[in-house]
């Protein structure tokens, strides 16, 4: 059955009330009952959460065949968790597990033998990547990967579309009692905002540390009260490979001007306006971005009330230097943004629900003037993939792309024309992640172009210098210069179904003929 | 049918699984479905919360017959929350309501008209006093009261056993999305801790602020993610009576006598280690206490590692001079703790559920060392009457009484023998409210009684100068200076239920026969 955006989603796919993308407030007002988990109540004091290792506290939660367990990626490429518990899990031999991540990547690759032999059945994550996304592009896993956004991945625990049975929580700190924190220890995430849901809404909740703290360890991202089990281990990750001590800023001029054309068509948006909100990644552009805000931010003289989402040091530097004043922090992508999540009284941790759930009372992403964001492919119609290679393998993550995008009153994408000699902006997406209509504005560094619905910010940006063309224009140049793609060829096989926040199927993802 | 103390519930309160006391850890394990709301989904962004009035806020959140609705008690004697939102409910001529009260008290008297002409027909409570506590003693509400702990309240919503359709939520301060604090404005209360729940699991969530400030609220008692409506008013409450400048410190010397040998039985316990944990109440002889606790605290060279509770001024006095390294609130109870609930890095606000449910996964009750609690009635069997007055009428509060009782490692009551030429240690207590099997050890103004199964406390206070009796001897002392206490007579009618923090009936109280 096609979507409103014309994918086809196979039928066998819509069951149990699953419908199919139609658009991105089809579900506004959407009435729900809220998954409750079951819980063991612990009315007897002097009981012991702590137990001696990983395999003592999978055989405690009664772990069995075909219940869904979940996993973090705070830790990121450094995280120890899902390989020393999937270990755990194999040599038990239970089997027809599904894997409920917050993303997934090259630190998870003991993930490839368990799909291979059908211990994992079943991957719902944001991102799929590495090992992990060649053996589920090539159709390994039992059953297509489910990629949700982090907003969507909120949603589907707090709706019940998820049950997680055991969520298995690394957490840099913890109390006996399960008081848990992204603070402080050797393995430091700063935050631990994808797991606040899994602990509220799994049956099962248990904490790996590797330091152990004397209780209350306050303040908790995760509290005591929702925690069953606590177990000590060496070490939850590399601290090395966790945070990067910065991440790149760019000095390559075609992003540099990039960054500043999304920059100026902030400014000239009529929404630049003092105690704005906004977003960047942790992209190149998105990085450089931030820089010029400051100076359009120097002559506009306002200054944003808050900055959301990934936290990075050039985020954190404008706030120290009072030009943002709050972060409200889902995620601390380098060593200074951990750091300053500790100390910074106005630096705020936000559960992944706060940040972007489209189910709940109203997420922060409401509430976002900017969202500067990134793309591997935007088409014609303002569609945008940052989950599928051109090449047709599974290698990104829509992360909070959709959320976001949802929720901005301006959504920027930055994206060169031309990436690796293949056209960025085409006339179709390879796979959609984030639908045309939530995209307003798109910067290449051959022009920008604004979405036609958009009349208000045509009409803001008519009279400056920013280099506007139609999005025909510019995938017209791309494949001047990098040629029109050839169309890839697929078998029939789905090997992942591409979620939308509000739990429709924005696009079905089949695994490329040159894999086999 | 009789429970386990020999206090009859009436069969006809025993349906839909509800069943009598049978000792404090009888549901430890217990295996239950959280309760879980309706919630209606926000998934577009630039909706307003914000309404008008009162008015509007209840004819939007549809407010019908029958349903439940939810207040705190934060501002304590200084609310008007109740009063301002029942005028409203009683004018749209809203019936048979159930009002869940954290706790209600002389600032709530709107509900005594409400009660007499069937606006309200149940109550669910903790307090229960002056005017309401008279009119339900006479039987005028159409239901038996419920009266709850804070930690039953908190497992009462989370289980179901109340299903919340609006609570109505007073904030000192609130962004337009319903991020809500206890912190700031014009009515200051430092903690919102008791309704916590009522956010999560009530299905409609409204906050009345009189200071509504910029987004984000933050840190924020109650999420907006969990609002559905702000609405701003006038005031909120009186702050001259939500917190009193200082509670009274006593100078009589029958009180400080008992605060010395409450302090020493801490000491000789062999549970009073360095980093251990206590709670004491608000009364004359537990603020005492704690002063003398210092001295006790220099002699052992120990620090405690927290205090918890309704927090006082002399505790933070204690914490301040590094005394006490962290202090866990769920109450400000004057205002040099809200002033600290402010400022005080280490002063952390924890829920009514993290404090004391003991339905969730290990509340902090059970991490208690020691609890110092008053008490209205002491009997033989050592329960515990801190509701009914001694002439049948309602009229004071569990609060967290059976809740810390049941947590504590060592549990101390402090009460007089004897009180208004009435005794307090007697045969038998009008109505149990906690469990003789939840209290340790009892410190009157004529000796001390440790509960005989505490084998371990009586061998460590032998070769002490605590002045040791046996809890019959107390009781014969009482009766020869204030005579034995007259029965009173009741009529049949029960006028409220006492519910243990499980869920289970303690008690049935009757309406006095005085007062027809």
């Amino acid at each position: 059955m096609k979507n409103v955006l014309g994918r086809d989603i196979p039928a066998e796919f819509l069951t149990a009330g699953r419908e199919v993308f139609q658009g991105q407030y089809y579900r506004d007002g959407y009435t729900y009952t809220k998954h409750a988990p079951r819980v063991n109540a612990q009315v007897k004091p002097g009981k012991d959460k702590l137990l001696p290792d990983i395999e003592a506290v999978v055989r405690a939660t009664g772990l069995q065949d075909g219940m869904t367990i979940s996993f973090h990626h705070h830790l990121r490429d450094g995280d120890y968790i899902v390989n020393m518990v999937m270990k755990v899990i194999h040599e038990l031999g239970i089997k027809d597990l599904t894997v409920c991540a917050s993303s997934l990547g090259k630190a998870h690759d003991y993930l490839v033998p368990c799909i291979e032999d059908g211990t994992v059945t079943n991957i719902s994550t944001s991102g799929i990547r590495d090992e992990i996304g060649e053996a589920v592009s090539a159709g390994k896993l039992k059953n297509p990967a489910i990629i949700r956004s982090h907003g969507g991945r909120a949603r589907a625990i707090e709706d019940g579309t998820v049950k997680i049975d055991v969520a298995f929580i690394g957490a840099a700190t913890s109390d006996p009692y399960g008081n848990a924190s992204g603070k402080g220890g050797k393995a430091d995430t700063g935050v631990l905002s994808y797991m606040a849901g899994d602990a509220q809404y799994a049956d099962k909740v248990v904490i790996i540390t590797d330091t152990l703290v004397s209780s209350p360890n306050f303040p908790a991202s995760i509290e005591g009260v929702d925690v069953d089990y606590v177990v000590q281990v060496d070490a939850i990750g590399d601290p090395h490979k966790i945070a990067t001590g910065a991440l790149r800023l760019t000095s390559d001029t075609r992003e540099l001007l990039m960054a500043k054309n999304a920059a100026k068509c902030m400014y000239y948006s009529g929404f630049f306006k003092d105690g704005f909100s906004f977003q960047t990644g942790a992209g190149g552009p998105s990085l450089a971005t931030t820089i010029f805000l400051k100076e359009f931010m120097d002559q506009a003289n306002v200054k944003c009330g808050w900055a959301m989402g990934g936290i990075t040091e050039p985020i954190v530097d404008l706030f120290k230097a009072g030009y943002i004043h709050n972060l409200l922090d889902d995620q601390a992508f380098d060593l200074a943004s951990v750091a300053s999540a500790h100390t910074d009284p106005k630096h705020f941790e936000i559960s992944a629900s706060q940040y972007a759930n489209p189910f709940n009372k109203g997420a922060f992403v409401n509430q976002l003037d900017f969202v500067i964001l990134g793309a591997l492919e935007v088409d014609v119609d303002f569609n945008v993939n940052v989950v599928q290679g051109s090449n047709g393998l599974l290698q990104g993550a829509p992360g909070g792309h959709p959320d976001t995008a949802a929720g901005a009153t301006v959504t920027i994408i930055v994206a060169p024309l031309i990436r690796s000699r293949i056209a960025t902006v085409r006339t179709a997406v390879t796979s959609v992640t984030t639908p045309g209509e939530s995209i307003d504005i798109v910067v290449t560094d051959y022009g920008v172009a604004v979405n036609p619905k958009r009349t208000d910010l045509l009409a803001a940006f008519k009279d400056t210098n920013i280099p506007l063309k139609s999005i025909e224009t510019l995938r017209d140049l791309a494949y001047e210069y990098a040629g029109e793609p050839k169309d890839i060829e697929f078998e029939d096989q789905v090997v992942a179904l591409v979620e939308y926040r509000d739990g429709t199927f924005i696009d079905a993802i089949k695994k490329p003929k040159w894999l086999n």
